[in-house]
């Protein structure tokens, strides 16, 4: 037979078992946290017509979708789930009540140039609150809980959750005459933390053309907020109140957004009020979010979003304002797991226990599967002729962490022998008495957080 | 603003938020169940190099494919699970350990003609088993104990998993002198149930050329298994055994799947041996599968697979037995709604509870839902300001159980007024008491079978 090379796309993650079954428990997280929080689960197809997607075209989008046809049809794959979510909304917005709130965890597709840590097939992991003509700024002030609730199921404790509010900003520059250079500015000010407010001041000069008292102010305003941690707003913001009115506006929804972390459950350090946030420059419209892990930075945001004025313009005519925030799963995955931050103590195992028959009869050995089963553990039954040494290896090399051995005697006693594959133990037990030994321990395993925390 | 009139493509299934609800438990159960047989998931990518997928070409595949170039590259969107596990596994063959046990639930894609409960995106549900050169007999005893734990695990009980051997019809089929017209008969005799014996008869006379007698054979060999329910095995196919040696396997096959029906759980009234099953006529070489749904046989068979004798053979020099079944879950769960047998007793709200506050102050209210969702429960917290009615009524419309009011004496009393939504009941519970009895109803109504049966 004539073979053919096997391979997977480059830019395309697939993942051994073990990974995958991390890979599973951060989906698991992902989808009760955002349940917790009442959004609902929604499913839209990976295959859109392309005109729709491409509805406000142009740019980067067109050139990196995957788009084909098939018979008559102009096809895409997603590349975002913000626009299935658009066209979701306007599609059925009859039939769904508002605020509408969905999680939505899928894939979606970029044909960018394949390189490490980039990929073309990932999951992103959505929440958005949808309103119908106005939503209100409470929603903005939850999503931070979201947040931190999301990392802290993660094992995370070392994140910042960094929120600006984009009519401050909107609302400074017209302040300081730099409106028809606020995108400019903004695009320079991103960089503020990676290069320094010197290089920051020589770019604002000389590419953007700030006055030496324009880059001044510009750098002033930005370091009101700078090591700051917790919702407190600073003094010096609060001074430039009554200036301008979206500045103001800005002001109080950001008030609103920081007062009420603690009975929302965010813990101070996890928080941080940053004017240096601008996020993408034409979508946001109020509260904007980053979140950084701490000990990481290099990975930038692992989790943003915001506040906009109108999700589905182009499919509807209604106004529809939401928030919402979006984890590029695949990528924080991968990055996690190139630094070796994904902890290996939880069951990444098929199973949780290998029944192991060692009579010819099978039936006792059957029986015993199907009662473990019944009391909730993942259960193998090794069904392989082969050697006692080889059937352990097996188990090892799976890291299943308990066999249950059935030879005569066990079977003639009505117990099993129970060996904890870590320890080595072997303990002669019922079926029942079995199930909660393993039940047990691997509770105990899977507790364990998902990601490592440098200490 | 020119807007585009949205739409979702024809054969692509989207769901409103209640039934997407429903989808979501389907895909629980089933993740849930495969994993307590020990089968560990898998998730591939969905676009895959063109020529990989279409390794065996040929036929229907290749017209139904979707098929596109990006760059230089020629890529598909995968049709089914089952090629993308052969190159998985041979592409990782020196990295798993055998027998390979995954399951995958994913979309899989063919640009069928749309119609009506046909889908061009739907789920597939697989579980394989693999062998590394052979694989014992036992994993095919145990695929209907899967089966059987999988429909249960949904709410039926009326349904049948009906097995036969292909060896045994080989074997038969050598026996009357038909090898060369075995195709031709096994689809012929495919319509049995449906045209009745008279009708087949004709068919395999005039249309393949049987002989009287042969067809006389064929027919009383398929009418062995008639109504026959339960794993034993019909004295008149014992009777045929020690004349041809793939007929014999093939019994000795069945005899290995039917004798530990009890220790694996199924319920006799649940299993049939039946001769008439051949499944696809040039992948299938051992035992097969179909499942009934014994009130809807209208719906075909819901969950089908076999033993097959080489996985990966197109991309791998390792002969890679397996056995494994699919349920075509997208298919399943339409003709399913479409015959309102799906039950609507599980809460399919985005949330088990509604937090309203009515005060100015709205920290109280806050607190009581950051409470009740670290008690585990999906809590939205109400935030527009709207009519005491309108906020009722949205609670109403989604079905939430639940609503939580918040008002002074509420607060000053340190309670919440827990409304249950259904009874119209209201009680002034303490936070951990109001979440206790938000757990036991939705506990009592989530406990509720997915799939109703007639009685």
């Amino acid at each position: 037979m004539e073979r053919i090379k096997p391979r997977t796309l480059s830019g395309f993650m697939e993942l051994l078992p073990a990974p995958q079954q991390q890979l599973e428990r951060f989906l698991r997280v992902l989808r009760e946290t955002y349940a917790l929080y009442g959004f609902t689960p929604l499913d839209t197809p990976v295959v859109e017509d392309a005109a729709i997607l491409l509805a406000k075209g142009g740019g980067e989008t067109e050139k990196q979708i995957y788009r084909f046809q098939k018979g008559d049809a102009d096809l895409a794959l997603r590349f975002d789930l913000t626009v299935p979510l658009a066209k979701y909304v306007a599609l059925h917005y009859g039939e769904l009540s508002f605020p509408f709130r969905r999680y939505q965890i899928g894939k979606v597709y970029r044909g960018e140039r394949a390189q490490r840590g980039r990929f073309r097939e990932f999951y992103q992991a959505d929440i958005d609150v949808i309103g119908d003509g106005k939503l209100d700024i409470l929603c903005d002030a939850e999503i931070p809980s979201i947040i931190c609730a999301t990392f802290t199921a993660l094992g995370l404790r070392r994140f910042r959750i960094r929120v600006n509010n984009r009519k401050l900003l909107t609302g400074f520059y017209e302040m300081q005459g730099l409106s028809d250079r606020a995108g400019d500015v903004m695009r320079t000010v991103d960089k503020l933390e990676k290069i320094g407010e010197e290089k920051t001041a020589v770019l604002l000069r000389e590419d953007i053309g700030l006055t030496e008292e324009q880059t001044k102010s510009v750098l002033d305003f930005m370091a009101l907020t700078r090591d700051s941690v917790g919702g407190a707003i600073p003094e010096g913001l609060r001074a430039l109140a009554g200036r301008n009115e979206t500045f103001d506006a800005g002001l109080s929804e950001l008030e609103a957004v920081t007062r009420h972390l603690a009975a929302f459950g965010v813990p101070e350090e996890n928080f941080a009020v940053d004017l240096t946030i601008a996020r993408g420059l034409d979508y946001y419209t109020g509260t904007v979010y980053e979140t950084t892990l701490l000990d990481h930075p290099e990975f930038g945001s692992v989790c943003s979003g915001g506040r906009y004025d109108n999700l589905a313009g182009y499919y509807i005519d209604k106004p529809l304002p939401g928030v919402g925030i979006s984890i590029g799963l695949t990528r924080l995955f991968y990055a996690l797991s190139e630094q070796n931050l994904l902890t290996d103590e939880a069951v990444t195992a098929p199973a949780d226990v290998l029944v192991l028959p060692m009579t010819e009869n099978l039936a006792p050995a059957i029986e015993l599967a199907t009662a473990l089963r019944r009391a909730g553990l993942r259960t193998q039954l090794y069904t392989e002729q082969k050697k006692f040494k080889a059937k352990l290896s097996y188990a090892d090399k799976l890291k299943i962490p308990f066999c249950a051995l059935l030879g005569e005697d066990e079977i003639a006693q009505g117990v099993c022998a129970l060996k904890d594959m870590e320890t080595g133990e072997q303990k002669l037990l019922k079926a029942d008495e079995a199930a909660s030994a393993i039940r047990e321990k691997i509770d105990a395993k899977n507790a364990a957080p998902l990601i490592k925390e440098e200490t």
